[in-house]
C-alpha cells in the first residue's frame, strides 16, 4: 500500500488525496507538520513541503504536480474513459496551464495567505512563525478569491468542467484550493452561480467525502461547508 | 517556425530557449515585457507570464515547466539518446523535482528578487512598479543563492549531472536560473567548485551561446559571465 504524507488543510495534499480516491487507490495517510522540519521527511522531499507520496518499494514522489504526473504515468492508462490528463498535446497543455494557475497562482494570491494565517499559525510554536493572524495577508486573499471565482465561472460558461468536456486535474486541483477556503468562509459564492454549481458537482463525488469531515482543531467549518446543496 | 515570446532576463524563458536549442529548434523570438500586460499577449497566457510557445498552427503553450513536458511529448522521443526528460518513472520524478526546485524555489528565493530589483524595475514605469532596488530583497536573495550553490555541490559531487548520470531539463533549468544571476555578479563561484565545474559544462554547450550575448542596456555583465574557463 501506498504511504502519502499530507497535512489535512495543504491544498496541495487535498489535491492529491482527490487523485487517489478517483483512482480507487486508499493510501495510509500520514499528517505532517511541514514547518517543524522532520529530518525523516526532508530525507523524502528535501524542498521540506506536503504532500509526499511514498510507494511501497520506497521511492518518494514529492509534490503535488509531480505526484500527478507520475500516477498518469503509473495509473492513469488503466482509467480508461475517465483518464485525469487527457491524450491530446493541446488538451494537455490546457490542463497543466490550469494546473499552474490554481497550484502556484492561487496559492500564492488566496490559500497560501488563508491557510497559513487561519489555521497553521494556530499550531505552529512563534520560533516557528506562530502567532496572531496578519489581516492585511487575510484582507489580500479575500479580495484575490473574487477574480479567481470570476475566472472558474468564465471558464464554465463555455465548458462541462474546467479544461473540457470532462473531468481532469484541473478540476480537482482547483476544488481541492476551494475547499480549504471554503472551510474557512472566505468564498464568495453568491457572486458567481456558474462557478458555485461547478463547485457543487465536483464536491458531490464521492473522492470528496473524506475531504468533508476533517476538522480543524478548535474551529468549526463554515455551516455549508460539508452541505452538497449549499 | 515557432515563436517563442520570452524575456531576455527571465530565467524561464531562458530555460526554454536552451531546450529548444539542445533539440535543433530555432524559434522565431519576440521580446514581451510582461509587466505592460499588452493584450495580445494576455490572449496567449491569461496569467501574463513569459515564456509563451506559439506553433505554428497557432497552439499557445504557456509556461516554462509546461512548455518542457510538451517539448518531451512532442519532440523529445526524436533525440534518442539525449532525452532530457528520461524514460523510467523514477527518473522522472527526479528531473521533475529538481525542475520544481529551480523553477519555483530558487525562483522565489533568489531569480525573482534579484532579477526583478536589479533589471526590470530599470525598464518598468513608476505605475508598473519601477524605482530604486530593494536593498533588503536583495541581501536576501544573496544569502540564499549560498545554500543552493552548496546543494548542486553535493549533487554534483555524487551524480555526473544534476538528476543522474545525462543532462536533463534539470540541469538546463539550474543554469537557466544560475545564468541570470551570474549576468549581475552574484554567485559566489569560489565557494563550490564542484559546482562551478558543472555550470562550466552547462556553459559551454552550444545551446547556451545565444544566452551569453544578451545584453541589459547600460548594464555591462560581471566580467566572466560570457567566459567558457571562468
Amino acid at each position: 500500500m501506498a504511504t502519502l504524507h499530507h497535512s489535512s488543510f495543504c491544498p496541495h495534499s487535498r489535491f492529491v488525496r482527490l487523485i487517489m480516491a478517483e483512482m480507487g487507490m486508499e493510501p495510509h495517510l500520514v499528517e505532517e507538520r511541514p514547518w517543524e522540519r522532520r529530518e525523516e521527511f526532508l530525507m523524502m522531499n528535501p524542498a521540506g513541503t506536503t504532500p509526499v507520496l511514498v510507494e511501497e518499494g520506497g521511492l518518494a514522489v514529492p509534490g503535488a504536480s509531480i505526484i500527478a504526473e507520475y500516477l498518469d504515468e503509473t495509473r492513469g492508462l488503466g482509467l480508461s474513459g475517465l483518464r485525469l490528463l487527457p491524450e491530446s498535446p493541446a488538451a494537455r497543455v490546457e490542463v497543466r496551464r490550469l494546473l499552474d494557475w490554481f497550484l502556484q497562482k492561487f496559492d500564492q494570491e488566496v490559500t497560501g495567505y488563508l491557510v497559513t494565517e487561519k489555521i497553521h499559525k494556530r499550531f505552529m510554536t512563534s520560533q516557528h512563525g506562530g502567532g496572531p493572524p496578519d489581516m492585511n495577508a487575510i484582507r489580500a486573499a479575500r479580495s484575490n478569491v473574487r477574480y479567481h471565482l470570476k475566472y472558474i465561472g468564465y471558464l464554465i460558461s463555455r465548458r462541462n468542467w474546467l479544461a473540457g468536456s470532462q473531468l481532469t486535474y484541473a478540476d480537482l486541483a482547483a476544488a481541492a484550493h476551494l475547499s480549504c477556503v471554503d472551510y474557512l468562509g472566505d468564498v464568495p459564492w453568491d457572486e458567481d452561480e456558474m462557478a458555485r454549481n461547478w463547485y457543487a458537482r465536483v464536491k458531490s463525488r464521492p473522492s470528496f467525502r473524506s475531504l468533508l469531515t476533517d476538522r480543524v482543531a478548535g474551529m468549526a467549518p463554515a455551516d455549508h461547508y460539508a452541505d452538497l446543496d449549499f
